[in-house]
């Protein structure tokens, strides 16, 4: 940490952040510059210490040199982390693997229809909404239990895992009881109590990011996660919100090449929310193989022009189909096959 | 509701996009202009009907003319919302209202030294945070319970109504039971289960502005509150995320001044999350005042150098005494004049 | 400047870091953290050291720990800069000053009614565009050296000094024979050959934030002007780009405080295009007076519904008339008053 | 266009605006809705029709329908530009160009030595800035004409076009006398006297997109220079500027995928801007080819650890080579392979 001091300190401004240095256990070591004087602290820092030593007279401000997220960074443990499912599939083990399903689960048909056509396309998990976050209070907000119970039967018939978001901590329990893999959306990356109550069921949690959320701060989020002895993180990149408005999201496939190097963790990339426009999917899609990406979630949907959610970015499954045939062949490209179908 | 159609559009898509009208009960109108043709349509619209049609041959983007929040909107209610609170104080009757008081409650004597200061200084409500969102799960996360106690006594002690932050639906109904005024935090603006339950509370709410909140979504979570019969909405702008960094958030007063005029929702402003920075409060304080905020928000600690959170943008006692005398006069210029105290 | 030091650095990145910054002047100085070793160089440190030791290997990252402007920074020079116009018109000496105008001059009468309009009503400054940037190549353009005379006609008329903005070098000396003040406009901010060129005039210039510009980059951008030895620069924040689209722009208010604080020299205000809704305009002048701001700049057409530019954000003389009233109280309450009238 | 009615609008208002509608050449049709009425609007509408009818009484708002960009956009002609340049190179034709080089020519060996390292690794245009713009004024600005004499010896020695930017309409001949492609940084994407001015020497441009610069905007820049009678215009992504810090710039790609379906104009990519990281250029270089990109920009310096600038994000030659290896492969994957190097 490193306190930069104003034009104007004084003696006992110095005198006053060494003693409070000193409570702290923390050492400061005065160095003058050119032009600033500067303070470089060492010892056992914790995240509130910045906060504090910026606050004292005659600071101008205070540099944090360590990275604040610890068991999501490659520095604390570089060995990439491996979320096992069930039906022997794997996140994250340097083969590709594809989520696709309907935005929301709408009925019997509509999803064993997109599972039935997505897995025959080589798809690997099933994801599908029973909760689904909305900005109106006046749209379908999916259905809930029967959702789950569809997409458990969907699961049983065409032998693959599935993934479907929990939104709230009330439903953490029964959700976990249908699901695979626990999805955290983009709205709740910060919903810090529900990251807490997901990481002690154990389960593989998929966590997106949120649309004003940072890496570090994703990465922290990863971290309540974490931090409960649940090692089975996958975080999922779906765009962040910009300027630009020609598309839903901006999406960040840069991030992902980051996070890549900065955390052992798997990332997946979500260009259906990413880009909001069906006709975007496949070139962003194979633009997220190419950046490092250990996996993709698409939507697909039979009739996307009826679908109660996210018609407009939702793939048919004759285009699902195709992507996957050029996502296959660049996922060889660059060294990171697409994963066994599951079994 | 105005579908645009491509330029290579065919008369099948035409009788497609009839018929689906026509089973949706709509009527559609079409106008062929130089360059463009499209289809007016008017009836019973839904949110979902956008996605739909835009989905569907020959479409290439659909308008839409109504705005998507009712119960909020000054053209379903023109009359101002009032929000009584306890201590007869009232937010919203034109009058300026100040809430003020610690991040966070850290324990007895730094709440009632705050409350003791902000009552004197002319303050009407006491905040103080309970249940903390933190970026990183190893900083301070509240007193919980402990801290809801506290404030209650506080309460009592200074006869003056209170606010606190409620995180997660399983802490609706104990903070219900300690706090007149229910917060929502930017974090979960969207988080609707949660809007839905202290909806259902009956009590006032506050609703902070997402960190990528745009003002049209902001308006549709306060329609999650109303439409549980809950007219007790307050929202607060407390500063977007942008490309600049010298400051926390950018404090978007525009925002203040335009939802008073889409909205008779009362709106106050937070210059302490707003701006991350304690020497820019007064200035954005007294800014908001001359922009049409109904109140304000304010973070004041007595020891802002050793607060556990952010402690760089609270205001001293003395500094806000400071404050709330020229916000006073500032407020009586512009004929907002601040409330009565509470009694 | 701080070298941060990778966790697996070795001794030789070490000593080949300490040659190159012996080779530059500089001097280094190594502290071992708990977690990270960092080297504090002091000497005289240059705006590409930091690029160049972060590329060294070893580096995890370099942070400059000075401010890279200088001429405008109050720590170089406290006395706040007052700009002398003609007419007796002050910027910066602690009243406040408004500019008024169409966006474009478009002909003999709209000129001279609006001069008129805004003179009577107590604005200071006369303005109006003769070299408009749009972003389309087929909307007006402005009417060049013929609304350059008609400016300076209305300004002898009206014995006002008047501002217009300069697009190009190859237009400053035409410019700078009509205009007293240079309007550099925000898609120019970082046009560093012009900022050069308006500086070598040595006339008064206001440069306008760009809509990415950043606190710092602003400042870096004035440091152009006043480095050619030409001290009479006012800044001007006209809004930021951001995901918000119910504004135009995002009028960042809080950079005006904090500019007021890290500069001498004097800032103004444009909510015309900060907003681009004419009735923001009025809140958003108040509040910027309320902000600390140094003056606005306001565009004002007799008929804003057949403008030939920004008429949606344009007053009528008689809500501009208005709002002088109030602001003009708002800056008494304020300790600013409105500026002398210029005669 | 449609114009929509405010709830409370008049049958004068109505009146006044069919008025306005026939002395305008256009014609309207009031069409009812539930909620709102609007007016369709048909004939010869120009960008100034939405500004004047937003402005008049009774409207609330009005939405565009048509495209304001016309040369650039597919719906007006639908063959893919294709940019020819000396030495036998393509840009669009359906191979894959890459142009490389230092960010600054810094002098002749720096220059020549990886002049010759990119021509052997398979590039096959030269970049090299003669004319830098840099945040600061105390920044190293370039070698100007000097720089360009470089460069074009460069080009005779190497066979392969050249490509630098040109910053100011005084420079447009001088460089059109050396390069083989005028540049448009990003910084003046929006500076339309510059645009008209290297579009009437015919020569090809690469027009960068701005920091801040919307897809339409960037569209519409490039109508500045195709209106000039010059169709030889090659669009460039280079990263826009977002609340994300741990990158330079947000590369977005997707604009890159969707800019190919609105437009006929090639578009190629900027890693070493976009991301500001040499770590991340291979990634994303490889994103950019499967997202659709016609090419890619690169910075290549021999030690960029002394760069003067840009060195944080500039590949050293083996790196360089190594990025070449694995483009070309993917390139061939997804069917646009490498062009044939210059002769």
């Amino acid at each position: 940490m490193i306190i930069i001091m104003k034009n104007n300190f004084s003696e006992k401004d110095l005198n006053e952040i060494n003693l409070r240095l000193n409570e702290s256990g923390l050492k400061g070591q005065k160095i003058e510059g050119t032009e600033k004087t500067v303070i470089a602290v060492v010892g056992p820092i914790n995240p509130e210490h910045r906060d504090e030593f910026s606050r004292m007279d005659g600071v101008a401000s205070v540099v944090r040199i360590s990275k604040p997220y610890k068991l999501s960074s490659r520095e604390t443990n570089d060995q990439d982390t491996v979320v096992k499912l069930p039906f022997n599939v794997q996140v994250g083990d340097g083969n590709f693997v594809v989520m696709a399903g309907p935005c929301s689960i709408e009925n019997h048909d509509q999803l064993f229809e997109t599972a039935q056509a997505v897995k025959s396309a080589g798809a690997h998990v099933l994801r599908g909404g029973a909760f689904k976050p909305r900005s109106s209070p006046y749209s379908f907000r999916g259905l809930g239990k029967e959702g789950l119970q569809l997409l458990s039967q969907a699961r049983s018939k065409y032998n693959m895992p599935v993934i479907t978001e929990v939104l709230s901590v009330r439903d953490v329990e029964l959700v976990a009881q249908y699901s695979d893999i626990l999805q955290i959306g983009a709205r709740n990356m910060q919903n810090f109590i529900l990251l807490d109550e997901v990481g002690k069921t154990g389960k593989p949690v998929m966590l997106k990011r949120a649309l004003a959320g940072s890496i570090e701060e994703w990465l922290l989020a990863s971290e309540y996660i974490l931090s409960q002895d649940n090692p089975n993180v996958i975080l999922c990149e779906r765009g962040i919100r910009t300027f630009e408005q020609a598309t839903r999201n901006t999406l960040d496939l840069a991030a992902i090449a980051l996070v890549k190097q900065l955390s052992h963790l798997p990332v997946i990339s979500d260009p259906s929310h990413g880009t909001g426009l069906w006709n975007l999917v496949e070139p962003m899609s194979l633009a997220s193989v190419a950046a490092g990406a250990d996996g993709l979630m698409i939507e697909v949907h039979p009739n996307p022009e009826v679908a109660l959610s996210d018609g407009p970015q939702s793939l048919k499954p004759d285009n699902f189909k195709k992507l996957m045939d050029v996502a296959s062949k660049l996922s060889d490209a660059v060294g990171k096959p697409m994963a066994s179908l599951p079994y």
